[in-house]
């Protein structure tokens, strides 16, 4: 099952508006097919995999990281349907889908077929793969990252403005990878003034994957831009990068719209220089606690990477 | 060697002013006597783990953390002639002593009783268990340690003052460990106006151990206390603690006096609070790499703590 979520990651962002899930077959031990929602949403990973065992999908087991949809849509038949016509003995499940249009039905048509099915035995796990596609469908709002680049003493720029280069190379290529896994990115208008930012994915094979450009401001946006006014404001996209600054990060973060932090970190003091962030209406230092979660700590290169969780009570 | 250099670490602080030393006894592969450098510098850890060792102790090979002394003090005898006496056959040393007394002549003497030495194994890592004697030998100065207590965004308060509690219990009790093994604490005069700061070390066991008192300021000292006028002016201890506030640790910062960082992060954001340090002196960005190097990385709690030693090309 730690398989096919970590497949289903593959289809972010592109597999939106559709879940990124992801599908390894199992036959006598054996993998004999995998999968992963292509870009634009089709064809869905059940799909991918099956076509890929072939005759081999017969009384193979199925892991999928979201529970196989019950309704055929206009490009393709239910993936439910795929599944028993392909003679699956067994369907292990990570989560129920929250789709009401299938959210146990797809369950349902499996076992009226005679299959096995075993499900939501890693809902968080799942859940936290197919995050953006959720929290759109949960709560009509993408999901953010707020990334920030900054000192140990917390700084992003010198007095003066001066933030080339406070990280390495290796801490910008991961920021690069990450703006490939976006839908959008959002700057706000001091940064789209000091800095012109061209907010383009330079990897090597990645360079299609550019996303949209969004810019905080209360007037309007240039060519090739979409003007946000306010950080509730982001619309249709289930993914969406702030790269800054400091008032643009605060907004967000006032807004409690942050729902997960990179933290890239240089082995470099500054002192005196400009704050990675200006007032978030903290008032309370005991509001400030148990907000974050630490879930990934990594070196790149001599910079550390921390990344934190917004922890929801839902 | 491993183990006498771990071993050496026992001896700090109270070893000063003589080095902390770490010593095994090895015979047949079974430890036979283990020592360090006892409290006020004597006995010496060659001296504690021949005891310990007794006839044992005969044909044994020794590891020591620093070349054995050749100078016999009006406190016991030398530590080289005390090994030939005990008749080990064999004396492994990580580093060799810089002190002009030994410097040589510990080896010397060992190798004309005809005894096999092997020397220098370990030099960087004893030097690291020694530094706040070897810093202190070598340059005058005391080793300082430098701790700062931040959240994510490098705040050490609210804009209000208020800093109870940014870190938890956990890294608090280990800030009290650190207490423990310097022979002195420093804070501003801001720090000690606003927080009237005991200093002492509030570990079980450990009430014994609290250090020296130092006041950053211009003007005098309350009784307890002793006045410091500058980074540069702190005489007669071997390793310092810096506590803060910002512009004591920045004036540290800005005097190149900072060995070692201990940065506690809380996975807090604060925004728009007090930053950690106030102006250093730098002036351009590419004069901060190549400062730094992580040394240690832990979690205590929630909390992170951040270990780095200054880079210093000796
Ligand atoms: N090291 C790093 O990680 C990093 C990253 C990015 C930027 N930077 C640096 O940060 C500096 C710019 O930061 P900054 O804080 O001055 O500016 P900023 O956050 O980029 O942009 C501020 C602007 O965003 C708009 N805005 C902010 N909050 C808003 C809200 N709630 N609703 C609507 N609009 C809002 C306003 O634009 P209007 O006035 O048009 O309404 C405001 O003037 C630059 O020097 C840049 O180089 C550093
Ligand atoms: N979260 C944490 O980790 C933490 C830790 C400690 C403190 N704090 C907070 O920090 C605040 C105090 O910080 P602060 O920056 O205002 O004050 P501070 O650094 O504690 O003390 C500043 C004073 O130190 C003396 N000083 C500084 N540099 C000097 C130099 N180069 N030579 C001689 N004297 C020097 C001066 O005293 P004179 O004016 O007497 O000459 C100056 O007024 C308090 O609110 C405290 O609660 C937080």
């Amino acid at each position: 099952m730690a398989a096919a979520i970590a497949l289903s990651s593959r289809g972010r962002p592109e597999s939106a508006p559709n879940p990124n899930v992801g599908c390894v077959l199992v036959q006598a031990g054996r993998v004999v097919g995998r999968g992963w929602t292509a870009a634009g949403g089709r064809p869905h990973a059940e799909a991918v995999a099956l076509a890929a065992a072939g005759e081999a999908a017969r009384g193979a087991t199925a892991y999928v990281s979201l529970e196989p949809c019950a309704h055929a849509g206009g490009r393709g038949p239910a993936c439910s349907d795929l599944l028993i016509a392909a003679g699956v003995a067994r369907v292990v499940i990570a989560a129920q889908d929250p789709d009401p249009r299938t959210d146990g039905a797809g369950i349902a048509r499996l076992q009226d077929a005679g299959i096995d099915v075993l499900f939501n035995v890693l809902p968080a796990e799942a859940r936290r793969a197919m995050a953006p596609w959720w929290t759109r469908r949960a709560e009509g709002r993408p999901f953010v990252t707020l990334k920030l680049a900054t000192s140990l003493d917390g700084c992003i720029a010198l007095a003066d403005g001066a933030s080339r280069w406070i990280t390495g190379d290796r801490a910008r290529a991961h920021g690069h990878l990450e703006r490939a896994q976006h839908q959008a990115i959002l700057v706000g208008r001091g940064t789209f003034d000091a800095d012109a930012p061209k907010l383009d994915v330079r990897l090597p094979g990645l360079e299609g994957r550019s996303p949209q450009k969004l810019l905080l401001t209360s007037g309007s946006a240039p060519a090739g831009w979409t003007a946000v006014a306010a950080p509730e404001s982001v619309e249709g996209v289930d993914s969406l990068l702030v790269e800054g600054g400091a008032r643009a990060a605060s907004a967000f973060l006032a807004a409690d719209r942050v729902d997960r932090l990179l933290l890239y970190r240089a082995p470099v003091l500054i002192g005196g220089g400009r704050p990675a962030l200006g007032d978030i209406g903290l008032t309370d230092l005991a509001d400030a606690h148990g907000r974050w979660r630490l879930v990934d700590s990594r070196l790149l290169g001599s910079d550390r990477l921390d990344v934190y969780e917004r922890i929801r009570t839902i």
